[in-house]
């Protein structure tokens, strides 16, 4: 009797948790990972930091090598094998090797593990001097080209967390930086107050934020390619003209110039394999799965930045692509898909970020997501410190949400430059208990005066909050 | 009609926080505190750090001064008062001012917070240099004393969190340091492994450690005490003779040679004045209270180190002389006197202390508690980092106990260089909400890599607890 065979696509966070998890589960399956680039498990939150410099080495990204799994963990890790078409009727994944080659291959369980893709992009993004910080392959590109060619003005399209992170590494690495955000706000779904103190961060450290600005195009200037120089006159007749960006316009008549281009617009899944094969999307355009990762189709799971994940504040799938549930949900496909049983119920939307000297965490609902989501909330936002007074502290802003009626904590947010990014997880697992603000208040958290002030920003805020609360 | 009178005994944390909160809620009661020493407020968790220097000023401990609560909170502080006698038939209370004149004071409602006194002393304890770190003369004379004599061997009774972080200090003095311990443990409910840790941080910074060893006697010599050289003849013949601690003898027959000696052998509540009062104690000798901080004698309210508090894991009344249970108590005693009504459920038993290099924390049951209260438990041990990988992180040894039977979460404790401190208030928000250790591996905690790797410790505890509970 043939082993069983597990096909998973993609070997990033999601794929290579899957293939992991279901070999520890099930030592017989034969397991087939599919990537389609040249590593496997690649660790893209670090990417902001090789791009810095503060990773030296690209390698120190890469968790284990495609060696490590075949040899260590018997899973067969093809690389550069793209999959391009799922046939449920026939159980059949093809995949197209090096680019070349096609090749077809059977399967009996699959986890598709394709993550996302950047958002959007802009008339002129396919000019050499514009990049994005998604993978390993384009942000080393980016990295060497600012080596290089010492590159002076950069315009970053987007401020969510990967381009305020992008920007930070911008800076370090000498370059004048511009942030262009089409919306009111940075980071999206933060607090006002939250924000506020994230824009005197950027200003503080030189970068320019124009918000309400969308881009509308990249204006490029075309030239022969650099390495044309080095050529003969004969071969030189065949090179390419290269398109260079100049600068970007955005608005009704901004223009900012720039010798590099970031896009940093947000990730959407990358969902046309799944949607091919008649695979359910939900409602956020992801893979829609159910807490088992299974997807609409039978024996095929889903996890990771392509798949849309249960909010357990606001009980709707949404859309969170970010590592650690990629690693959860990849985790409990593998092991479903591998003969056992887990689930995995959802986020609660706990982020955190740092943006130069300054570290700011949500989980759950801002004041108006809470308000879009049929919530009628009320706030409080208020600072303490990260350590006792006399033990040097530093501001700790914090911002709580809550229901009215029940009393309920639906979101916190937090900014300040020591200690915010361990204390959100308070306030995850409060929403995680669906804990009132009359719990909260009663929380038994530690204190030490190097570490805490006798009274944690989250412990005054629940007692605000209950004063608001009894009118 | 004459001002309905509050009357608080004990001006540090828990009785400052019952004044305040019941001046804020009561505008118009009349407030007096009596306070035995010569300052209010003083932040008593903070007294090793002033003994080590990284506090320079007495007066950085002091959050307020009575000055400011009589000016900004209409409070009337009356310092040097010690409360002698409560006699509840008359709603009395008496007082010794400088230890000389005696007043009566009516109250309506009554605090009790007097706090906590060292637990035991030994034979020699009234040596001159003898000393304990549990209020701020003591220790200002204690670090008079170092500054002053420049002493070069302590030794220190009580491996306690006191013990350990005035042990610490000591070395920071310069100070060649003995921790005697009388059990066969360090820090009291300390889950062996982390012990572990701890004892190669003390012996790391060349403190010598001696378990299983009680102290019995403290080796005294008399001498002239210091000041009466400076004295003529006549006088001389008057002077005391001093008492001067020369080695502690400790177990069958140990014995340190010490040029001074702190006694940190716990805490234990004061009660002498609530128990002749008729105010009923608890089975762990300190004074009963309910959810509301009443005593078993109407009005009469108690918080602070002199009360029991409710474990919230056990159920059971227990004693945790801290100063953030202090004050939490305190508000609702001071909420409740002034009119208002709060309750207060109890604590999980949280605690965080720094010992050299080392954060050390834990939050509800060891493994051994919890099977001396009647749970059959579980425990796993293991080791995470602070940080990704690739961003330096410090490793973190974590123990996660659990009960077999529902997996739900008993305790947790931590050890590591970094992020410990806060790291423990994941576990602690899951022992006041009862999850268990399923509820737990799906927690949503924050990620980025320089603040913590993917798979946080308790995470990966979780998971291997499922595997566990799963046989």
């Amino acid at each position: 009797m043939p082993r069983e065979r597990l096909v998973v696509i993609g070997g990033v966070a999601a794929g290579m948790s899957a293939a992991s998890r279901a070999r520890k589960l099930n030592p017989e399956l034969e397991i087939i990972v599919l990537e389609k680039g040249r590593h496997v498990s690649v660790g893209a939150c670090g990417l902001p930091y090789y791009l810095s410099g503060e990773i030296s080495d690209w390698k120190e990204l890469i968790a284990y090598d495609a060696e490590f799994f075949r040899e260590k963990r018997g899973i067969d890790v093809r690389l550069e094998h793209e999959a391009t078409a799922v046939v449920p009727g026939r159980k059949t994944v093809h995949a197209l090797e090096r680019g070349t080659r096609e090749t077809a291959l059977h399967y009996d369980k699959l986890v598709i593990a394709t993550g996302g893709a950047p958002a959007e992009s802009l008339p002129g993004a396919d000019a050499v001097n514009v990049f994005t910080c998604n993978d390993l392959p384009g942000t080393m590109r980016l990295r060497e080209f600012i080596e290089k060619e010492k590159p002076q003005r950069a315009v970053i399209v987007g401020s969510g967390y990967i381009g305020l992170e992008v920007a930070d590494a911008f800076v370090q690495r000498g370059l004048q930086v511009t942030v262009l955000e089409r919306s009111d706000a940075l980071l999206e779904g933060i607090e006002p107050e939250i924000a506020g103190r994230v824009e005197a961060e950027l200003l503080e450290h030189g970068v320019e934020l124009i918000k309400g600005s969308a881009a509308n195009e990249i204006e490029c200037a075309e030239e022969r390619s650099f390495a044309s120089l080095r050529m003969t006159h004969s071969e030189n007749r065949m090179t390419n003209v290269e398109k260079r960006a100049l600068a970007v316009r955005h608005g009704a008549n901004g223009r900012h110039e720039a010798d590099l281009v970031l896009l940093a617009t947000g990730i959407v899944p990358r969902v046309a394999l799944a949607e091919s094969a008649g695979i359910q999307l939900g409602p956020t355009g992801a893979i829609a799965v159910d807490e088992r990762m299974l997807t609409s189709v039978n024996s095929i799971y889903a996890a990771g930045d392509c798949t849309e994940v249960r909010n357990l504040v606001t009980g709707k799938p949404s859309y969170f692509p970010l590592g650690t549930t990629a690693n959860k949900q990849g985790r409990v496909a593998g092991e479903n898909a591998g003969g056992g049983n887990a689930t995995f119920p959802g986020v609660v939307g706990t982020l955190v970020t740092k943006v130069f000297a300054l570290e700011v965490a949500k989980t759950g609902l801002s004041l108006q997501q809470a308000r879009a989501n049929g919530f009628q909330p009320d706030s409080v936002t208020l600072t303490s410190t990260s350590r006792a007074q006399y033990f040097h502290g530093k501001p700790i802003l914090l911002k709580l949400v809550w229901e009215r009626s029940s009393g309920r904590v639906l979101g916190c947010q937090m900014a300040g430059q020591e200690g915010v990014a361990k204390r959100i997880d308070v306030a995850a697992m409060a929403l995680q208990a669906r804990l009132t603000v009359e719990d909260l208040l009663h929380a038994d958290l530690s204190y030490a005066p190097p570490f805490a002030p006798v009274w944690e920003a989250i412990l005054i805020a629940a007692h605000e909050a209950q004063k608001k609360l009894r009118g």
